[in-house]
């Protein structure tokens, strides 16, 4: 005689009454088609789930919801599954997957907003803003596969923070199916609204354990009508920073780019990246790529940029400098940034963190964290880079050539702890803008204020009493 | 034989026990003494207490916090007592007055970032930015008196939202006292930070019924090198639209004011408020005052203000203009506005709207309002102005000449539904940047969604269970 749990007669029963809803071509439970919604970028994490579900609608995510809540069985939402810290990943639960949540709803030039849903594809949305004259300024290296929901959902960063704010300044609106499966639709196109709390900060950067976002209103901004680009070979970090006032001041909120790079990162891309050009005739130790960028022509642009960086030569903040004299140069110096993460690939096992500073403290914390991590394995090739006029480095480290590449990542921990204690020690954050997911959950526990976890927990409770959204993601459990 | 009720006899134990922590200089009961702090600037309350508390740092605030829930006493939070909304206003509860943490604790212009406590006044905000090179953004009409504590609670809005925000945009870091008296320290000065939920955004804009604000990282901005200042004709609020994207086209993010105002606004100032100027030689029905700022001396912001000047009259969108040649002038030219809400108060009772709609729609919105409130009220002078670029509208209706004061305020409730209704069918907001507090909960509950009524009594619930922190303010009881 054989025996049915219970549990598992009531997730056959759940998921035939999702399939009679969805469809049987959007419940998917074959090992092959599921693959790629379980299958983690750089292998960290392997997925399992019963089935990756499919809805194509706002109400069809309602239904699914309410569906699990009612037969208490958890689910882990995902959008493109881009992200570096396992959020996307389910171990057990359900997978939603709002791909399929892929309309524009409305753009809107005057009032400068678009309606998008979750799963829209986030260049998809740079070229929907750009058709209507109009831009939408978030831009991060897997732009052409991440989805905006999960963009909102992570409260992404990128390359244009400095100027424009992270994803979460980038919202006007949002819609959301919570927990018990009811829609709150908070889609409004407002630039000021104090009508009770703002309950959209509830969603955003919660990486879909309060809810899930099903659609938003963004925020666009005028088209950039010229840009400057550069690229510069500085002494080091000190020297960035002070360019990076220099450059603000000469050019106010034109400055719309100021990303630091190692030598490091820069020779792997040139290395590994086919099509590449080195841009400088001197090898050097630390670089800038600078951006101006404004909607407007009545200043020029390039001229201003030759004059700060000739008086940042003179001060010896600047030793060599390259500035585009074309579009297709410009792209050709964003590449040498944007490959990075990909280049390093080819330099075997990398362990990464995605970490902030203030801004000011990022030399001091770039001197003093490189010299720990060297001094704990050597032949180890740092590879720090990111966004200095944010406070936020990817302090990620190559393994050394010919160590095991296993036996590298298994001193991932150590190098977490020796990276976050000096992180920690600085006021900074162990989680800049890649989020907690899976991955960092521990290490919250770890350097986290008592106070700010169990408020974090009174509001898990308060949301999703039953823990079902994305658990173990964000809060250890 | 006298009896003392329990509370009665609680409360005497209480305020004891406060008085012997803060001393006797800071726990106010006498009715000279508190009348200040219960006084509503424009008469709508009156509000009543049995002592006014002035703890002077975070642990006090704790310890008076801690007690006042050991005891089930509610608490009101007060700053500078200029809330337009009487939130800040007890109604029986005991009043904590902020206004002794009144220390700015750091100022740093490479992180451009200020640290100060609730208790602070705004301009002495803007005044310590300056003193460092800097700017903080942040402007509303009672910036001389209300604390940067209420600002940041209320999510206060203002004249430059349109370049550089909301208050809960510039904003990196809160200390909070939670209900039950234990301090959040999230003071960071971190421009990226993903660790967990943002906790910060519980306590912004909440009007203190989920926490009192103690303390806060603010953002600094680069001080502006040049401005140049227009007062402009315009046939009205379409051609104001037109007008303002052209002007951003021309200087983009220099483009830092744009403030719309009908002609009886203007007049009631120039007829009031000594030493004010008529600044154009006719009398037209709608202005604008635009400013452009920018932190660089490289462009020429009072050409780029001519050249968009004359092609917006050549266009039609502005009948005249003048653009200040001088700082003097700059400033006359901003009394015009800024002494507004000052000025009608000469002209008998005013029935006020805060409201917002999406910015494509105030000419549309309005129109029908206007036509709605004439039609309602013979004579009634309405005084329409505000922030055209956030879609906000102050829409402020002067009583007609002759009529008792009395019973034109007693027509408040009539008009909020006549202007309400307009606003909510516009997909719009009954509370642009006043908040909630008293005076529009009913409002809220009236125009809410249930799901986000329910959302937001979930988190006073889960941040406030005992419902001792500012009751009957934002969320009816």
């Amino acid at each position: 005689m054989s025996v049915t749990s219970p549990v598992r007669a009531d997730l056959s029963l759940l998921l035939a009454a999702i399939t009679q809803r969805l469809g049987a071509a959007h419940v998917l439970t074959d090992p092959a088609d599921m693959a790629p919604y379980l299958r983690e970028e750089r292998g960290l994490y392997q997925g399992r789930t019963a089935a990756v579900i499919r809805p194509g609608t706002t109400e069809e995510v309602a239904f699914v919801v309410a569906a699990c809540a009612e037969a208490g069985v958890p689910i882990v939402p995902q959008g493109g599954n881009t992200g570096l810290v396992g959020g996307q990943t389910p171990f057990g639960e359900l997978l939603l997957s709002l791909t399929r949540l892929d309309r524009i709803r409305n753009v809107d030039p005057v009032d400068m907003t678009m309606t998008v849903e979750a799963g829209v594809i986030l260049d998809t949305v740079h070229h929907a803003a750009e058709d209507a004259g109009c831009l939408f300024p978030l831009h991060i290296a897997s732009q052409g596969s991440c989805r905006i929901g999960g963009n909102l959902s992570t409260n992404a960063g990128g390359t244009a923070v400095l100027r424009y704010g992270n994803a979460r300044e980038l919202v006007l609106g949002l819609e959301v199916v919570l927990a018990d499966g009811r829609v709150w639709n908070g889609l409004k196109r407002l630039r000021k609204n104090n009508a009770g709390y703002d309950l959209k900060q509830l969603f955003l950067g919660t990486e879909g354990t309060l809810g899930i976002i099903t659609a938003a209103v963004l925020k666009l901004f005028p088209q950039p009508a010229q840009r400057s680009t550069a690229f510069l070979a500085v002494p080091g970090p000190g020297a960035a920073l002070a360019l990076l006032k220099r450059l603000r001041g000469e050019a106010g909120d034109a400055l719309t780019t100021f990303e630091l790079m190692a030598a490091f990162g820069v020779e792997t891309v040139l290395k590994h990246m086919p099509g590449t050009v080195r841009p400088l005739a001197e090898r050097y130790d630390w670089y800038v790529l600078a951006e101006f960028s404004a909607p407007t022509r009545a200043f020029d642009l390039a001229a201003l940029m030759e004059e700060g960086l000739g008086e940042a030569m003179e001060a010896g903040e600047v030793l060599d400098a390259v500035i585009a004299a074309s579009e297709a140069q410009a792209d050709a110096l964003w590449r040498l940034r944007e490959d990075m993460s990909e280049a390093q690939k080819h330099e075997g096992g990398s362990i990464k963190h995605d970490v902030s500073v203030p801004v000011s403290r990022v030399p001091e914390f770039l001197e003093r964290a490189l010299a720990a991590v060297t001094a704990a394995l050597p032949g180890l090739r740092p590879c720090p880079f990111g966004h200095v006029g944010d406070g936020n480095i990817h302090f990620n480290l190559s393994q050394p050539e010919g160590m095991e590449k296993a036996a590298f990542i298994d001193m991932w921990e150590t190098f977490n702890r020796i990276v976050h204690d000096i992180v920690t020690e600085m006021d900074g954050s162990i989680a800049a803008e890649h989020g907690i997911g899976r991955l960092k959950a521990h290490e919250l526990v770890h350097y986290g204020d008592p106070v700010a976890l169990d408020l974090m927990r009174r509001l898990k409770q308060a949301l999703d009493p039953a823990g079902l959204l994305n658990p173990g993601k964000v809060i250890e459990e």
